[in-house]
């Protein structure tokens, strides 16, 4: 499929909902179908009407819900000249949800329909763009990055802190930058865009309720920074060995859960957590992967639900860190079947668990094996190595 | 009890175990009974043998458990002339747990234990260091900041990442600020010292399982930062109104726990999380204190445990940020009968609730009042009038 | 003056050229002259026409520069309501320079005739935006903290790394922001507003070249942080003691210069700069202020100039410190007549001095008394005091 | 040369001087001859004596200022467990200057001195430690980055804040982590080692004159950092591609300078710091690269040096940034014949004129080229490249 006007790049819009296409309703705030396209439509900066005009756009592409973005001044960087690759216009489609979803409603139904989305327009995009509500978006992002399987484009979520609506808000600048980072960059990744830096999807948390700069992977480097340039850490970004055809798997495991552990916390409280149907949990321990090594009848539990078929993470409760199988101290945890989560975002390893326990050809101890294993990026997976290069005089 | 050599300051260390007192023992580290006071002695930083003979120490005090700091140089500082007041000898008495303990293991009585031992030396000592395991630090820290009322003299948990016996440790220098600050300053809070830096004991939460600097109080700005000098942060610290006697409260209710929201959660895992003899929870929910409102089983669940009588906190799972009562989109979770946690860490929250449900003679409403009460600087009082202070032109 | 509307908060934006403003010309960019306001007009952030035409804005004001912000949302913030303070429309009229000025070119009077403008328009106007380079914005911030002399509205700088023609820039933000604050708040001081945080203007320097987070006050926390909501920190917010009258000095001193220690510098450098006309420099030595004391010929260059009457200011070339007097090594340069600059950035020193060798009454003595007291928040008046807050245990 | 008791690496520690060796005198700070290998061998963090005695370490060295560090344990480290290879043990002498000298007053022939004693001592250590006050510290590492041609050993720079003499003091593990470093890691660089970072010396600047966390390296990550575990990031470190015989160029000129723009700077000023003999001389811009062009006075003093064979390298002032030679705005210097220094600091900057130029077989042409060339990793070499890879879609 090619536009009518040769040098432009496709990218597709997929607004679940969320803050920033929500307005003002009563006395509070609420999403509203089909008003962000109009929205966008009358905002200079992220639409040109005059190009759509001229070429022809909405007749092309049959689409009412199809933009374009202005030009970037074919200019003289201030810091650096851009290339004129860098120049084409970005032309994008809003697929709207109806309803559209709140994120803290979101579940497993929801990553999968999204994921089939993507999957049935991906060879008619450069590049997909998820607007997203915050506050699970780090959950989505990982979910997503599991269920693309030989990812070849750009996927990047985004989302606001703040109403696009509003007079003062992040929604302009987050939607504008993922626009461009989807359709001018070869990011074969499910990311996350946020104030200003590329994520990658299955190494982010959401670190502050309150602040424009919500987001960060605390055990992984941001992908890109978009300030007064665009600086790509093209070491970091995640490139697949497998040549495989690109399909999204979204049959995911909803019998899934996350367990804080906290001082005084009782065996029957672990174990009413881990009764059927429930099949893979994610136990935030303390530390580098600590537990209580007094408590028998925590192990025990522990112990039942691995004998009988649980899979169970060992992921640190510390916003930094990792939980690795040859540290002594969490050994209590290892015999008790547990599977060392490295330094997985508890987010990621959920939504792992919720991917590879839906691989019903699989063993589980096959699937153990899987959920150890770097499969996106989500881990570091040789770090002992990587930490102890050594000279060798 | 003077001391024979008068300008003395007498701090007790009670050693409940942790990393910073542990040893090699086959292919772990392990902690070992009486083995830190003796390895204390033998470093010249942390004690001054000659000053102790001098002076009759250990006659004097009928203690082999008492050290002496060095005397800090009564020197021109480098930046800025010390007054002689912080010349001050600290004399301190190390009083060791036996067993010594691991933080993963600690648990309420422990708590209590601490709490106890602090009361019976309350009058002989001007401060208090407690070696701790990093691991639970701050839940210990956030529980004997409330159990402590009327405190007028500093207590400060520290601890290390690394133990002290090692080459290049964190122990020296955590311990050596922590003798200081207890010695030398009226910072009448329960505190932690980690990596030059003071904070409130009841903000705090471990951030990284793998560094020096593993601590950090998102909400709040650091009581205190010791580099070259001292310098603290006289506006934040806390001063209680009363002038009531110092007591402790050891009574605390086991029965409270902490459970974090995560996307598909049944309503059989909150149902099992919350049966008797659960009394007090804490919630962690996403961004501003939010839940899936679309999920009438979740929310009756809720609503059964608050009318029962369950006291459930409003806490967000982000690292920074706040959980307002007015805020509308938290409204179902305030409808279930919810309290709003402010901007209180789970840690802080959790073990708030397990001091005031143990006051028995309040009614559940004025326990509920008392959790969205700020008691210890625990939470910020009055946020909205803070921010909203506006001209009047 | 009041406005026909009611309801209204009038800003008076002074367009003195910089980045903000400039367009592609050739290969390079340029200011174009009458660009910004026609440009401003047509963003639906900035300007909102309906409200202008039903109120007769244009005829009223008799101004065609004169636009008005969109209305806040009169909304239940995500967070915290606003009271209805906030709402109030901002009515703001841009004075172009012509030419349009680039920072680099900046020279005192340039700095006077901002000065001048600001005093002619003082009473009818709320606040001040001032869109300057950003190269030397920090200059003339500091400028112009000094020649104001009992300020009483806010005078905000603003600027951006990338012109607001661009797709992506920060111009749009930075300059929404400093009017809101502007018209908003009454932070009678000269500040600067750059990427969602309010300085004091006598303490930034600018720190990237190459980010849109561009300046920081290295000694002294930002005024303000304008994210999800606008947190002012109101305790550091200077509040003069003078309710006297305001005006504008416009007198500078031209013959201030700034000299940077090096090793190896000789003397005839020195001697060569201190020449006449010169009447005030900034040393920016090492450290806390030191300099060899091993070189007898510099220091008589210097011991030279301040006993002809010159005025040396010793200032750190460090990012973050202190030069203090009673700092027992920088005691080679008293002895040679300089004054300790305390924690004033060069900038702020260097603008002070043109500030204070312009008033011609006063003696050299009162001059340098002048310059070691605190006269608008550019230094930490009583460091030692603050840091040194003792127990009388 | 073998040490008797195979295991061990040698490190070589030169004291220059500095904060970290000081002890009160009077009513000062001042540094005392011979006093810092007594006071080490009395610190068992720093000397083992009984191993020495064991191993007839002063015998077999005939030095009695050799000593050598306690065994690090052959522990499971808490994270990951160490190769027996860091287990060595680091023997280590101190060749202390007499006088022992105040960073401030170091020069080129201090600088070519310390250069003489590595190259003298290069074969019968494993790696260096230079002991230095801050004051000059990272204007020495750059010197001798580029004066050490082919290094195959660490070279690595620290010193304190506070003297190792005190009670409290950044000087203890400052030297115990720069001597691991030294004869541990086969980093064969000249770098800075400072509160827990390595760093690149000629990227370094010191930013903090009151803090423990004195030093950056504003433009370049870290090389490694030492907290539980030394992380090094080998992608950084330096590698010459050359595997010619190590040597060290003394000659060094000492006719270059250092002049920072400030507004209103005359020619006069510039024109008298220009004069003979200057033969290279760093001007400080404002942003990228900046200066007034609508100065051809200045301008002109500025052409009439470089025609006349003086080097003008043109750096910025902000701590972060680069000066690009196809930057637009900074034309008028690129025209009056500077060279752009890219992201080079100051420090770097003015230490590799002092190189350069003393290379008297090298035509001016010759030494502006090498100027701009990346030679020891002191600036990004091909920043525009690396930061626009490009997807080719």
């Amino acid at each position: 499929m090619t536009s009518p006007c040769g040098n432009e790049s496709r990218v597709l819009v997929i607004n679940t909902g969320g803050t920033i296409g929500m307005t003002l309703h009563d006395n509070g705030y609420a999403p509203k179908a089909n008003a962000l396209v109009e929205s966008l439509r009358k905002l200079p900066i992220l639409h040109d009407e005059l190009y759509a005009h001229q070429t022809c756009l909405y007749e092309y592409y049959q689409l009412q819900n199809t933009l374009v973005l202005p030009k970037p001044a074919a200019h003289v960087d201030l810091q650096f000249p851009r290339p004129s690759k860098l120049n084409k216009r970005i032309i994008y489609t809003i697929l709207e949800y109806s309803p559209l979803l709140d994120s803290s409603n979101m579940t497993t139904d929801d990553w999968g329909r999204i994921g089939k989305d993507i999957e049935k327009n991906y060879e008619n995009f450069d590049g997909f763009v998820i607007l997203h509500g915050t506050d699970t978006m780090a959950y989505t992002a990982s979910a997503l990055s599991f269920m693309c399987e030989n990812l070849g484009k750009p996927i990047v979520l985004t989302g606001s802190q703040v109403p696009i609506y509003e007079l003062r808000n992040d929604g302009r600048d987050n939607l504008l930058g993922a626009l461009l980072i989807a359709g001018q960059f070869v990011i074969p990744e499910v990311c996350l865009y946020f104030y200003n830096k590329l994520y990658r999807g299955n190494r982010v948390t959401k670190v502050d309720a309150g602040s424009f700069n919500a987001f960060n992977s605390p055990n992984l480097a941001p992908l890109a920074t978009a300030e007064v340039d665009f600086k790509i850490n093209w070491d970091t970004v995640w490139r697949a060995n497998a040549t495989a055809k690109f399909q999204v798997k979204t049959e995911l495991n909803r019998n899934v859960g996350l367990l804080r552990l906290f001082p005084g916390i009782t065996a029957s409280t672990v174990r009413a957590f881990l009764q059927p149907p429930m099949q893979g949990v994610v136990l935030e321990t303390y530390g580098s992967g600590n537990a209580p090594d007094n408590r028998p009848d925590l192990l025990e539990e522990l112990s039942k639900a691995t004998n009988s078929g649980v899979i169970i993470v060992n992921c640190t409760q510390c916003l930094r860190g990792t939980v690795s199988a040859s540290y002594a101290t969490g050994r209590v945890l290892m015999e008790a079947g547990l599977i060392a989560g490295g330094d997985m975002t508890p987010e990621a390893a959920l939504s792992k668990l919720s991917y590879v326990l839906a691989k019903k050809d699989l063993t589980v101890d096959a699937q153990k094996k899987m959920m150890s294993q770097n499969l996106r990026g989500e881990m570091s997976a040789d770090l002992e190595g990587a930490k102890l290069c050594l000279s060798d005089s």
